[in-house]
């Protein structure tokens, strides 16, 4: 187990002056704090006897039922009793590894991948096995040979882990046209999919894409989250998954905390309850589009030429390649000098290539300080590409 | 991993006629729930940002700063950068067994333990052995042999793992002459100590013992929780670590969820900061005393001649052992159907043995309910103890 490279960034760029495009918080000044403030009083006064008192390892059944209606948007029928409520979907992530996969055991993911799932398959001695993308997501031709390959290796391959949806960190989204494909491949060789999507009800056209377990669900474990749609300081995501995993899983949760925090799965519960949750949702996205659109055309404007980046339909990141000769981890001191801060593409994967990437985040910051950082980010790297300068760090 | 006896049991005996001496809920009827909704209305109104987002995967600095504080109490000096905040001191077990133990290790434990640490252990394929306790708490000679016998054998013994104080589910405490003889003989067969200790501050005199981590900060990593002085629903425990198991421990909560629930900590500390804690704890020792004094005085009027008890001066349990011949566990369907539930010696042991006791608690049920479930177990014992009775279930 290593640290991770991008929470060490954190630390340094934590300082006001420097506009940091490298974590992934959620942008929270749009939620109802007054509203919120009075139900959570309620809560306690009245029910704090239960939310404040040990629950059930399996998740609140009236919160799971809810998050029923959640998924529902998404095209998924699914029953309150396969719903395991987790501390945050990467507990599910760390979890289902810890359940699935033996040391040696291969996880294909895209390339690049999340950051916290790389740390928990590393915990547990998976072996990572990147899988390309493209601009519509992950390519069905490069799963097979992926596969192929494994297999001709001697490789026992457990799982396919997947971002469908705009893509943590590559922005981009998995093609309509692809998916039933790509489930058909996890299908013909046996290989378990499990679907990541923190953030699919953040598109910015308004429409979610449909879940790749809505039409499989014998062989898609879903995770989902309410970190990025409400509020990532309760640690409240869920896992749907058929039957069998589903059983070893709240066995699992019980060993590992006993039962999620009860007064956190109440006030979701009373959240989706008794607010507009799908409008929140929509002020969200309305906020997270218009950031987009001023990093976009910061990175068009600023950018020096031979960099490319990937266009998110939904989400919080945009993924840029550098020209050849750039190295983004070795530049990071550089650009946080110049007071801006990004997340190294060698952090997604897991053999730490992706030197000549990076992530930048556009759902914190103001669309001022967006337009700012990417200004100074281009000062950077022009200076690293004039002809002698030393990229030695 | 297998679903604990413990836990099923709740299910069955969670009808309102039967009285429950299974679980281990703590009383929560205590709580200034009044003043703890004003205080967390306060807290997300104005703090929500903060309260609401993710935060370090080590824990919030202040709180740990008043952990510090709790632990002061034990004879603990800490610093707070040692303090790692887990959820629930649950996942502190279930993280150290994962970095400390490879499968085969073995675990010592008092036997019986409490059965949340036999699942982790079970989780991580350690192997426990037990060692016998008496009425002053493990046996330090008995410790030695185990070391011994472990040893002989070619097996690796990676941990103690103990609950000196109001143990469960035995009911006593480890005796103030014997910490030093046990931490000395740890040392010296290089064994880490893991002091967990829930209940320490619990103590029916008033005054804390002094927890082994005092004395030797260098061999002994000790886990804490607010879930008994507190709230269990919150999920707000720690661990105390030396240097280099606090490192990885901290990554491991990372790969575990990312950070613990931030609002969680936030309503802990400001609980510390804002609340006569100390007080509050006061409160609840004298309802668990009166409670447990119930217990006793039914113990011994009721229960048939060859039963005995232990009598715990502080904490939740009462540890019965009943005459040969019975079996606490096939008993148990029919102490149900006579309205009152028990918690079976054998979720317990790792081996599964202690057919012969049962757990008892005072801690949740009303005075008049633990004096009436007593007599009705009382009646289920004498009927299982006539001559001719079968004891198949």
């Amino acid at each position: 187990m290593e640290a991770s490279e991008i929470r060490a960034l954190f630390a340094v760029a934590s300082r006001p002056e420097v506009v940091s495009l490298a974590g992934g918080m959620p942008n929270l000044a749009a939620l109802p704090l007054g509203a919120l403030s009075e139900q959570v009083a309620r809560l306690v006064a009245q029910d704090g006897l239960t939310a404040l008192q040990y629950a059930s390892a399996h998740g609140l059944p009236p919160l799971r039922e809810r998050i029923c209606d959640v998924m529902a948007l998404e095209g998924i029928a699914a029953r309150p009793e396969d719903v395991v409520v987790t501390v945050g979907s990467q507990m599910g992530i760390d979890l289902l590894t810890r359940l699935l996969c033996d040391p040696g055991d291969v996880v294909l993911a895209e390339g690049p991948s999340y950051v916290g799932a790389l740390g928990s398959f590393a915990a547990y001695q998976a072996q990572v096995v990147h899988v390309p993308m493209d601009a519509h997501g992950l390519v069905p031709d490069e799963l097979r040979v992926a596969l192929v390959r494994a297999r001709t290796a001697g490789q026992r391959v457990k799982l396919l882990y997947t971002i469908p949806n705009f893509h943590n960190p590559a922005g981009v989204t998995l093609a309509a046209g692809r998916r039933a494909e790509i489930l058909e491949i996890c299908r013909a060789h046996d290989v378990l999919v499990v679907e990541d999507n923190p953030y699919g009800l953040l598109g910015f056209d308004g429409a979610a894409p449909a879940a790749l377990r809505s039409t499989d669900p014998d062989n898609v474990v879903y995770l989902g989250s309410f970190s990025k749609t409400f509020a990532s300081g309760l640690r409240v995501g869920w896992v749907l998954a058929p039957d069998e995993v589903r059983d070893r899983l709240v066995l699992a949760m019980e060993s590992a905390t006993l039962c999620p925090p009860t007064l956190n799965q109440m006030i979701v519960e009373r959240y989706l309850a008794g607010h507009d949750w799908q409008g929140q949702i929509a002020v969200f996205r309305d906020l997270y589009r218009e950031r987009r659109d001023v990093m976009l055309d910061a990175l068009e404007r600023f950018l020096p030429p031979g960099c490319t980046w990937t266009v998110p339909d939904g989400g919080f990141y945009v993924w840029v390649t550098v020209p050849e000769g750039v190295d983004t981890r070795a530049m990071l001191p550089r650009a946080v000098a110049a007071r801006v801060a990004y997340a190294s593409g060698s952090g997604f994967y897991a053999d730490k290539s992706g030197g000549r990437q990076m992530r930048l985040s556009y759902c914190y910051p103001t669309p001022e300080r967006i337009h700012e950082g990417v200004r100074r980010l281009a000062g950077v790297l022009e200076a690293e590409l004039e002809p002698g300068f030393s990229t030695g760090s």
